[in-house]
């Protein structure tokens, strides 16, 4: 089958290919050609067993779309985005590229015809509610998010359902937990702390914490990331129904509960290396994010998560770290 | 002050620009101007105490938004769009209209910016709710729309909410039950019946029932309709909070109800003109939509509706036979 990835050079995109690259099929089906997309090319990794291609292509510009899909990809992972702090920041970069893009990649899918009706992955967000919540969110919870990036994703979600409604593609929405430990450099994002305060201090470094440790998040690995969306691949459509969009599971615990999960498994020393540092704006920021997210409809479906943060911490060491940390 | 209606041409668009220009304030403030804007140009009232303007515009023409709110009207209404059947049918027509007219009436909004910011009330629907339903809907359950026209009401939604959010405009969003009793002809649409089995029999005429009447739905009269939209320019912004789309009250009942409210007001022989005559088609349809809504928001707000069905009816009586009926 031939697979089209867009957004591919970002962390799940690397690891979504990886992992696909490795497996050799998707849910099965021998996978003989792998389509990476971005705005800038992607690395296409190394000794692929399928034929590689890596486009650089912008989908909300004209035409791009087209020519993504022309030849006829059977599965889309539609990871594409500006992130929640950039769309906040530049509001019509963030509706270009996350609203406009993923309506042209709809369009061009439709445009085709013909009988064709790809799978088509759409990498949605927790970040398309908003508070106040119930203290723990149902698969039925209205959508009112607070943020443009949150607006841009249900809007996404929306339109995903109605094109699959109409027949012209067999879409999921997979709403992501906060996905941690995000490998790298720390990044601006206001919740680059949730994985900053695991992965800094493995590496020997220290990190801040800006807000309480009271604070409850729901959390994933980029395994259980990459594992939510392959096997969204692989749902039938009728296991689905017409609510197509679904809140992933997660492993959901306090800033307190991570800290201890991180001493537990790599001990005071580096659990030390947290620095309490208050910052009442990304506080302020973060009491308007989801906290539970309850995912019954998606664990009834079959999609998995860690159970716990220690074993979130250890994928990390093991997946980034090869195996060993600072201590 | 000005006012801008958009789709005034519609039954409920003739409605509010009469009540309007009869009342000649808006919750108060004089109404200097008043622009009625359609696809094709609205009629313009008799003898209006304002300055009045009809323009013949499609707001999702490049450049027609723009023009519409270049005279920086203080409050508009937008209420144009194509409806569900049609929506349904044409499915570019409607993503053109609905979505895109709405979205460029709001990016006209923003680019003016210069402190401009229009209150702006949205005419959505119950056509954002999706079956199953729980027996009551509440205002906090999810939007999962079973039709294309749904999925545009509720984009249309979460774009009013950010633009809200970001300061671009002052919105209220007013999710419309079914609007009964439509005067005039007899129209395609599957929720025509509601009106037809009331209206036809009180003109001396037989009218059809495709559905069981056992079927439960909410209901408001045009009169009420147009009183939610008046009530919502006139709300203080932080009487709403975050969530600006209200799901709007009416009275509910079953169609058994409708009827025996009719025989108590015009007689055994005008109900008797009601044929049954099941439609599974029609049946089909009615059954994914919502039947009771809770509204508990929007009537702690102060919006109010019809309490039973004989009020519905007696208004319609009223307002478009000019008291009377055929016995």
């Amino acid at each position: 089958m031939h697979i089209l990835i867009t957004g591919a050079a970002g962390m799940i995109g690397r690891k979504l290919s990886e992992r696909l690259i490795g497996a050799g099929d998707l849910n099965g089906e021998p996978i003989e050609r792998l389509t990476l997309l971005d705005v800038v090319p992607p690395t296409a990794p190394a000794q692929p067993a399928c034929q590689m291609h890596t486009v650089g292509a912008d989908l909300s510009s004209p035409g791009e779309a087209a020519k993504a899909v022309a030849p006829r990809p059977q599965a889309i992972f539609h990871l594409a985005g500006v992130v929640s702090g950039e769309a906040e920041l530049d509001f019509e970069k963030g509706y270009r590229v996350n609203l406009d893009g993923t309506r042209a990649l709809l369009e061009a899918i439709r445009a085709i015809g013909d009988g064709y009706r790809p799978k088509l992955i759409y990498t949605s967000s927790i970040a398309v509610f908003g508070a106040p919540f119930p203290h723990s969110i149902p698969d039925d919870f209205h959508l009112t998010p607070l943020t443009s990036y949150g607006t841009q994703k249900a809007i996404g979600e929306l339109l995903l359902a109605d094109y699959t409604r109409r027949g012209f593609c067999d879409g999921v929405g997979i709403r992501l937990p906060s996905v941690v430990v995000r490998p790298g450099k720390p990044n601006a994002a206001a919740s680059g702390f949730f994985s900053g305060i695991i992965r800094e201090p493995l590496a020997g470094l220290e990190a801040s914490l800006p807000v309480p440790d009271t604070v409850v998040h729901t959390h994933a690995s980029p395994r259980a990331a990459v594992g939510f969306l392959i096997h969204a691949a692989g749902l039938a459509r009728d296991a689905l129904g017409a609510r197509i969009n679904l809140s992933m599971p997660g492993a959901c615990c306090t800033v307190a509960e991570q800290i201890a999960a991180l001493r537990r498994i790599a001990g005071e020393r580096v659990a030390a290396r947290i620095r309490r540092d208050q910052n009442p704006v990304i506080a302020h920021i973060v009491e308007g994010w989801p906290q539970r997210i309850e995912a019954r409809r998606s664990r009834g479906l079959g999609f998995t998560a860690e159970s716990s943060f220690d074993e979130i911490i250890r994928i990390h060491i093991d997946e980034d770290r090869g195996g060993s940390f600072v201590a």
